[in-house]
């Protein structure tokens, strides 16, 4: 048995087939790059129920995972996160059956240590000693964080606007800061050009192969807590993308191992915000690929991406499994993060928030049905985010005071 | 088999039992109560073995935990927290087996969410409407949003001091929260008083039996991980000392059920701040009871607390386990943060660096041996606390510039 079923790299426009062994970015032809495994071997070998047995982490998936040796996994305890029932939440809405995967419960407080965790164990396994990325601020910090523990540097650029949290992590993490007057699109433009010049790796979001397949392990992680039989519909906060396309990928893996009961994959619903919808507009207008949003702003900064490399995966992944894509206000959104913590307990991210917004919408207009199992994906804690929740009027007393009431 | 072993209360001085269905918070006699389980029932039905196959939340170990119905539980997903190893730290400090336990990844950023989860759901269990407790921040914020989930009122008094996320979370989530011009004891004082006038139940640190159940799934899950042959030490950062007492009472359960290997303790250690070290100096004093530490002030908020109700507990943890209590300054503290995030991509509190920072003064005068398994106990992430970390002078860009270097 293979510790990782890796078989090559496959270009997602063109097909073509690359050597994994390789360090890369794109295709030639300038398309992102998908891993791909021997998954009939894989199938030979792997029983589902095997995993349950299997460590608390998102490694328990190793044969589908890039990494060939356990020796280069860097790791901080990251995955296996909780899937809450919203029981309160979907009795408002008439959904009997309403979960939230909680990711706020991931090293470095957001999903995106998925991510980076893959993505600096493959890094440390292919001898990249630097690597380069824009990030709106979870990402980077993540990036930054389990880079340095892997002992590999990391330059990092960020606009200014990103949440003040995320630059202390990346600057305690020893990493190269540099904040730009400007939207991730411009911090991407500098390290790619860095990149390019200084021969630096560059991580930057579907730039980069493995990314992608520590965000797939949501969608494992999904099914398995269904007992392999996929929820009907998934609703995620949709930046860049990555996890909405991760997730797909591990439904097509998962389906193609046979484990998936009936073969039934997930409807993907990709929620933006109002002030920069570029993938709910390419949608609606049936296109298979977005346009560049003008004056991006929202208060759901981590999905504040006016044109994601991987759109059209995206919108495939959306059209394939009959979803959809939507955008919800950010009165919306602020409305969703008080209700879910008085109701729910949750202290959730506005990225998170606006899957629950979009959820009630979805519900209120019948494209999900009352007895539909539905995932809710908080991509981080609301912690990272404290400007998004009151500091209130609590009244002040002096010792010896009593409680009024 | 039962769901819980849960026998009755005991009092932690005069050994009086109570019937656990009773809403109780001390003895008659002024001291904690303890839960007691009948821990002979539970050798002859569990097997240690079992727990690896169950949930990985610390509800897995029900039988020894009080909450009697399983549709009682209120859950955030909260536990089986990851222990990472500390490899660079460690082969700094010349310590081969050195872990951090990572409770960043806790519902709410804490380890007081373990204490809230038990005790939320004991409360619900009992038929408890109210809860009032004073806090230095992580405890209210996660007992308010566990109380949110299950439906229960809470109150909250917290210093003005107190890390202004927490204020955000108690808000959110709803309960009424009241500030106090001054320490944790003045806050104590009011809920006291307004528990006994309006008959609340009051949620303090060891004025209520089950929070500290709910702490001592850490020592279970510490064990567990080393496959029930305990660590030769534990480091807790100590201000009620709740999680300490409580990992001395798991380990004594676990060599009663005749789990733990060769019946071997870890020495338990208490870090507290230069700034407020009344057990540190009960220790060396050699007393079996601390005095109020006036002034207290230390950038380790969680752990200014100037005399702990459960202060004897503690002191008798530490010399029945041949542990030691030992202070570090705020410098060192800041220190070890610094260097946790640089060395092992971990984002810690202040509390949690500081047991870093005591593991390293111990490591070099020998009480701590090059071979022993150590365990340092992180009780919380580092966002809550953003301000111990530097926003760093990152260098602003504009659209279209380079990096330099």
């Amino acid at each position: 048995m293979a510790y990782s079923y890796l078989s090559h790299l496959e270009c997602s426009k063109c097909t073509k087939a690359y050597d994994a062994s390789q360090v890369l970015n794109q295709c030639a032809c300038g398309a992102p790059l998908l891993v791909r495994y021997d998954l009939e071997l894989a199938m030979r070998h792997l029983r589902p129920h095997e995993m349950a047995r299997r460590s608390g982490s998102l490694w328990r998936y190793h044969e589908l995972l890039p990494v060939q040796k356990a020796d280069n996994i860097v790791t901080l305890g990251e995955g296996m996160t909780p899937m809450l029932p919203l029981v309160k939440t979907g009795d408002y809405l008439g959904l009997n059956h309403l979960y939230l995967k909680d990711e706020g419960l991931m090293p470095t407080g957001s999903f995106k240590a998925r991510g980076a965790a893959v993505g600096i164990s493959r890094a440390k396994e292919l001898g990249i000693h630097t690597i380069t990325m824009p990030t709106n601020g979870n990402a980077g910090a993540a990036w930054a964080l389990y880079a340095a523990r892997a002992g590999i540097r990391a330059s990092i650029v960020m606009p200014e606007d990103a949440p003040e949290i995320t630059r202390r992590e990346c600057i305690a993490s020893g990493a190269d800061v540099h904040l730009v007057q400007g939207l991730i699109s411009d911090a991407g433009r500098i390290t790619n050009t860095a990149a390019a010049e200084k021969g630096w790796f560059d991580t930057s979001t579907m730039n980069e192969p493995y990314r992608l397949e520590g965000k797939k392990t949501m969608g494992f992680e999904i099914a398995e807590y269904f007992a392999w039989d996929a929820p009907d519909v998934i609703l995620y906060p949709t930046g860049g993308g990555v996890g909405l396309i991760g997730i797909y990928k591990a439904m097509l893996e998962l389906r193609s191992l046979g484990w998936l009961e009936g073969g039934r994959m997930p409807r993907l619903v990709a929620v933006q915000a109002a002030g920069c919808a570029p993938i709910v507009q390419a949608y609606k207008q049936g296109k298979t690929e977005s346009e560049f949003w003008p004056d991006a702003l929202t208060i759901a900064f981590g999905i504040t991406v006016p044109k994601a490399l991987g759109d059209f995966l995206v919108l495939e992944a959306i059209r394939e499994t009959n979803g959809c894509a939507l955008s919800v206000t950010d009165e919306e959104i602020l409305h969703w993060q008080r209700r879910l913590a008085r109701e729910e307990g949750l202290f959730v991210c506005p990225e998170g928030a606006a899957t629950a917004a979009a959820a009630a919408r979805l519900a209120a207009d019948g494209w999900i049905a009352h007895g539909e199992r539905v995932v809710l994906l908080n991509t981080g804690t609301g912690l990272k985010y404290p400007n998004t929740f009151e500091m209130g009027n609590a009244p002040v007393l002096e010792p010896g005071d009593e409680l009024p009431g």
